[in-house]
């Protein structure tokens, strides 16, 4: 069960991602230092909840990395923890991420700086080995909610180029193919970026799973004529009651879902929960630039000066939702996560 | 109020359309014979239902005009008949306009071949001019839906580039405007051909009406945000229950429609109402080339050897619908066409 990995940190610390715009054509970026791993989450060089999170944690390395002193380390340490936070506003992984890391150096202030330096890089290794992990726990307890060879829709992309393991959403696809418990899967474009039909139907084919790719607005259709038996996504932050933040358009699927009787699963790590929120209700949405709507890879897609609003996720209510799966569980309504 | 004319029927039969595939980009094509337009109208160079019939009635004309008799004219009308019909499946003006054109050459056929040919032309000039009113009057019936200045949702394009008039659903809109009743225009993409994006939004910004593109699975979040007064789209085909065959997507629209409390409306001219139809349960939806999806203007959207599904329309119960305006006025629920 291939892992495709968006990004390689090596032992003399050279880091260099997978540029996902143009997936499935790979480019690689290498990432030098802080300012280029912010630029490389906000511009969504990468993207993907887990993935953000995990870059974070190797740029937050970097940016503290030559630091001589204390003074030196906490200074760049503030500096990375502003900066990688204010990336993107949504994918609570990030942040959970960068505390870890801003933790870890607090926590250590009595050690010598070169020793802290050298946790904080086995850290950002140690959240990246935990996400492999935990992808595939998720796919493990995900089973028992396949009672047949199931036909599912999927948004957006959770494979390993949103987690570095075999991924969540899609990890968990991957996991019940291999245990021959799926039918059919389809995959929609997820407007604007096409993270669906370029890097979603990229990893289905490479494990020769049966897939089609539907336009965002073929969600209807597909469950007016039965041949969706359940949708699992990812997430980009869950509360404690189970309202769940996505990539846009996960909203209207449920709906579609709960009208047409279509089990609706939201897959994500427990890094995702953000047990400071008791709902989503009052969440700021990331609203990205219009470019991003207006042009694909250098293509006009509207005319000349056109105006556009782009909202890049949505909140679906918690009673939409009938299973949160993670690495440690699956969560059923009532959520109390 | 502009009309930009998706296509040019001169004096001496130059038949030239816009491919619309490339708007607003203008690429103008030639159509010579009765192949040329059949291929114009099955490869979406033109499209949108009431233009369908228009540029049908034409191809229809270019295929009998060189009759010497009757038994060629014949043949011909009847070639021209069965070629036409089998290019789009969905639009019912397409039907309805070459049975028009058919019968006026049954019911002529006492009259000499070149009057009668006569006769076919100035019937394709007479359904085009007739759409054209159709458009007006459907916007003049519209305006009592305007209780204030409403922020509008439209999906795909039923513009001048659908019906060589002003419009049904996108010239309510211009003609509201026009009467300072609206207040924003939300185009939806309308992937996989961006109708939405490409044209809706030219024919906005050339009425300069505030309008903002928004990608079709950002609808859920539109309403939520109480963003939405109504929705307003067209049709392909109604049926006499007042079910309605439209652009896949509009059926998810409705449905948060309904969720949200946000009105929506279908306007089409009588010519898109199928009454040999009592409702559309068993429509079958046109499948339409999985390129269509993978492709845009020659940019690859997906990996190659990618699997796609398209189904062009889908269908909305009658139930959704709170009004269907058309030229002779407005039909509310329960429907009876």
């Amino acid at each position: 069960m291939g892992g495709y990995s968006p990004f390689i940190f090596t032992d003399n610390d050279e880091f260099i991602v997978i540029d996902q715009r143009f997936l499935p054509q790979i480019k690689k970026v290498k990432l030098e230092n802080l300012n280029d791993t912010c630029m490389a989450i906000k511009d969504m060089i990468v993207r993907g909840a887990p993935l953000i999170g995990i870059v974070a944690a190797f740029g937050y390395y970097l940016a503290i990395k030559n630091a001589k002193d204390l003074d030196e380390l906490n200074q760049a340490s503030l500096t990375a923890y502003t900066n990688l936070l204010a990336t993107r506003p949504t994918a609570v992984n990030l942040k959970w991420a960068v505390e870890s890391q801003k933790k870890l150096i607090e926590q250590n202030a009595f050690l010598p700086v070169e020793k802290i330096i050298k946790k904080v890089r086995a850290n950002a290794f140690g959240i990246f080995e935990d996400q492999k992990k935990a992808d595939y726990e998720m796919a493990k307890n995900a089973l028992v909610l396949f009672d047949k060879k199931m036909r599912i829709l999927t948004h957006c992309n959770t494979g390993s180029f949103a987690t570095g393991g075999i991924g969540t959403a899609l990890g968990i696809i991957k996991y019940a193919a291999q245990q021959n418990l799926v039918e059919e899967v389809y995959v929609d474009e997820t407007r604007p970026y096409f993270q669906g039909s370029r890097i979603t139907a990229f990893e289905l084919s490479k494990e020769n799973i049966n897939y089609k790719i539907v336009t965002d607005s073929a969600c209807g259709i597909l469950m007016q004529k039965k041949l969706i038996d359940c949708i699992i996504v990812g997430a980009d932050r869950i509360a404690k009651n189970g309202d769940v933040a996505n990539k846009v358009g996960t909203y209207c699927l449920a709906q579609l879902a709960k009208l047409h009787n279509v089990k609706f699963f939201v897959a994500a790590p427990e890094s995702t929960i953000d047990r400071s929120l008791n709902n989503l209700s009052d969440l700021d949405i990331e609203i990205r630039d219009s470019s991003e709507i207006l042009n694909f890879n250098g293509v006009n897609l509207a005319p000349d000066g056109a105006k556009a609003l782009y909202f890049a996720f949505d909140v679906t209510p918690n009673y939409l939702i009938d299973s949160i799966i993670t690495e440690k569980g699956i969560y059923r309504p009532d959520f109390e996560l």
